[in-house]
């Protein structure tokens, strides 16, 4: 078992009608003005925004808008809120949407101190501070309500990099399930999987910390069943609220706790293809390319994968884990290859090239550019 | 799944030779003189002691020291505490033990700034602030190094009661688990009985939570496997460190999480043993108490009891499991009966009364005097 930290200071609110309390957490915080991050649209569709301003008047906190966050956020859309904070004098940024308005808004939090945020992405200047943020999330995957990552792509230079730091933690997060009712069914589905990557990078390295490889099975087949009963009842309140809290905790700390820095070679990989195809959704991408890791790498420490597949498919081997991982995937209408994804073949070079640069490259086996060509080849048409 | 808040401030650091940066981060707290508290001296044998005042000299650390307290502690040796606390002018304590050490100086932080701290206890006066408090653990049980409980034998009145606050959360909590090597082996189960026992309490709630319920299934059988290979091996580190995780995270807001407040009857009335006998150790009641109340009020929700008995010990009815409970607690050479840990049958009724008197009588079952009794004489001689 490792040595590790467990500090974790977001201030988790969960559960129905929720909502309503976020301007009483602001006011409560010495914050009178904020600037609030928004997605396309959806939550105004679906009354989230609505019930966010009601509570903000309640509490008499001024606000300024910032709209138009995409899936696989950009780094100029990050700009654009830095200066408009700046301009406006926020005091805090109140992110509401899932993770890629999150993580723009905690780039932006971060950026509002420095010069160019993108040198924090290339690690040449340090993380120290960043406004507060507060969030509402309306839609359970990466877990960025309750740690201290981000993830943004420099669509220039196209690299879709992270940042971390312990000021980038959420001072309040608000994680109502009632609002994912009406979410697309493959949005639901990118997110269990994104989940499940999450707990996989964990605790693939190694049988070391015996408490949390038992939570992390649970977690895992948590999530697992929640989703296969939210394919016929997405508005079951039970199934999203076990299934929220499960992706919370898949990346909040508890996860990994005594098993180190986890793998994120899968990440990495991922990172590179939805970098060059940016209408790939993280979680559909993951799904497609840890399987494939999970095959070629297996042979590094047999124990860990064989397990793997006994607690989390109840297979005998590894590639019967597989099978059936791919398969529960096939069920819920999701890919298992990256050519269904629409991912050219003549892109895995770039796409290997791209996880090099970045760095991610494991630390269960340190891939190199021959290892992730014959993973992304073993995803290109399982 | 109910609402809920997880927000736990504690920074914990885990793992060997961690209780060396205990002074660096005092002085990271802005703290320059503290008062250590400790008990009957073991941590100078084992070294413990030694540690950490190289820490808090290489830090230059000022401190006063406080010796003495005893397992369930009193109110008159906290009121000692405060006393040397405001003479000393020390700007925090540093509890280096176990739950006794700990929860006496979380009730004297508090008395820090009271003028009798028993009304806290008597929630006749609310608890708000606190002197920050620093921890040292040296044995796993009670998961007081990262929650805001705390209890305390009243001795003049035999109450044993406890307080909880947002205040009360330690600052920074040390777990180096490879000082546990040399616990007697009966506070090794002690450990086990009362971790085991804070998840049950939360458990029984229902069919709630289906990701708190998974991974309290996890943390529940490894702490029983993890003692069972303590037994043979007391200095194997990864079982020490297992088990130490898992006791902390069954009382930390983990193992709770959108279950409610837990029943906390067995805890209400083991309180009442310990006051009137205070030689018997908690957890030792705890494990004579627990499958007593569990035979008694499984008819009130038969499914949780029965996932229970299926997934803690593989029983296909609740009876067997409860009987493999017991026998597991027999081969840990432990005690089932109160008769065993010397309580004699004239003072059930008083137990019962302190019980009722103190209120924990349980959210599943609100229990009665009636009641109590029952479940004291199926505890009795079982």
């Amino acid at each position: 078992m490792q040595n590790f930290e467990f500090h974790n200071p977001t201030k988790l609110i969960f559960g129905r009608n929720t909502i309503r309390r976020i301007g009483k957490e602001i006011r409560e915080g010495g914050i009178n003005k904020i600037l609030l991050v928004a997605g396309g649209g959806s939550i105004k569709k679906n009354g989230i925004y609505q019930k966010v301003v009601k509570s903000l008047k309640r509490s008499k906190i001024e606000w300024v808008e910032c709209w138009g966050i995409q899936p696989n956020p950009i780094l100029s859309k990050v700009r654009e809120v830095i200066g408009l904070a700046r301009r406006t004098q926020v005091e805090a940024l109140l992110a509401v949407g899932g993770g890629s308005v999150i993580d723009s808004s905690k780039a932006a939090a971060a950026g509002f101190y420095m010069e160019d945020v993108w040198e924090a992405f290339e690690e040449k200047e340090s993380l120290t501070r960043a406004l507060p943020l507060y969030v509402v999330l309306t839609l359970s995957a990466t877990g960025t309500e309750m740690n201290p990552f981000a993830v943004v792509t420099n669509e220039y230079e196209k690299k879709k990099w992270n940042i971390a730091g312990p000021a980038l933690y959420p001072r309040v997060s608000i994680v109502d399930p009632s609002v994912q009712f009406t979410l697309p069914w493959k949005e639901t589905v990118n997110g269990a999987l994104d989940a499940m990557s999450h707990i996989m990078e964990q605790y693939f390295m190694g049988l070391r910390a015996e408490t949390t490889l038992a939570v992390d099975e649970g977690l895992f087949r948590t999530i697992v069943e929640m989703t296969d009963k939210l394919k016929t009842r997405p508005d079951h309140y039970k199934s999203r609220a076990s299934f929220a809290w499960a992706a919370t905790l898949a990346l909040n700390g508890i996860s990994r706790a005594g098993q180190g820095t986890g793998d994120w070679a899968s990440h990495g990989i991922e990172h590179g293809v939805s970098a060059f195809q940016p209408k790939v959704a993280h979680g559909a991408g993951l799904g497609v390319i840890f399987p494939a890791w999970i095959l070629y790498c297996q042979s590094v420490n047999p124990p860990i994968f064989k397990r793997w597949a006994k607690k989390m498919w109840d297979a005998d081997t590894v590639q019967v884990g597989v099978d059936r991982m791919r398969a529960k995937i096939r069920s819920w209408n999701g890919a298992t290859t990256l050519q269904e994804l629409g991912v050219p073949r003549s892109q895995l070079s770039k796409i290997a090239s791209h996880t090099l640069d970045y760095g991610m490259t494991g630390n269960i086996k340190k891939l190199t550019y021959h290892d992730i060509m014959k993973i992304l080849n073993l995803a290109y048409a399982a």
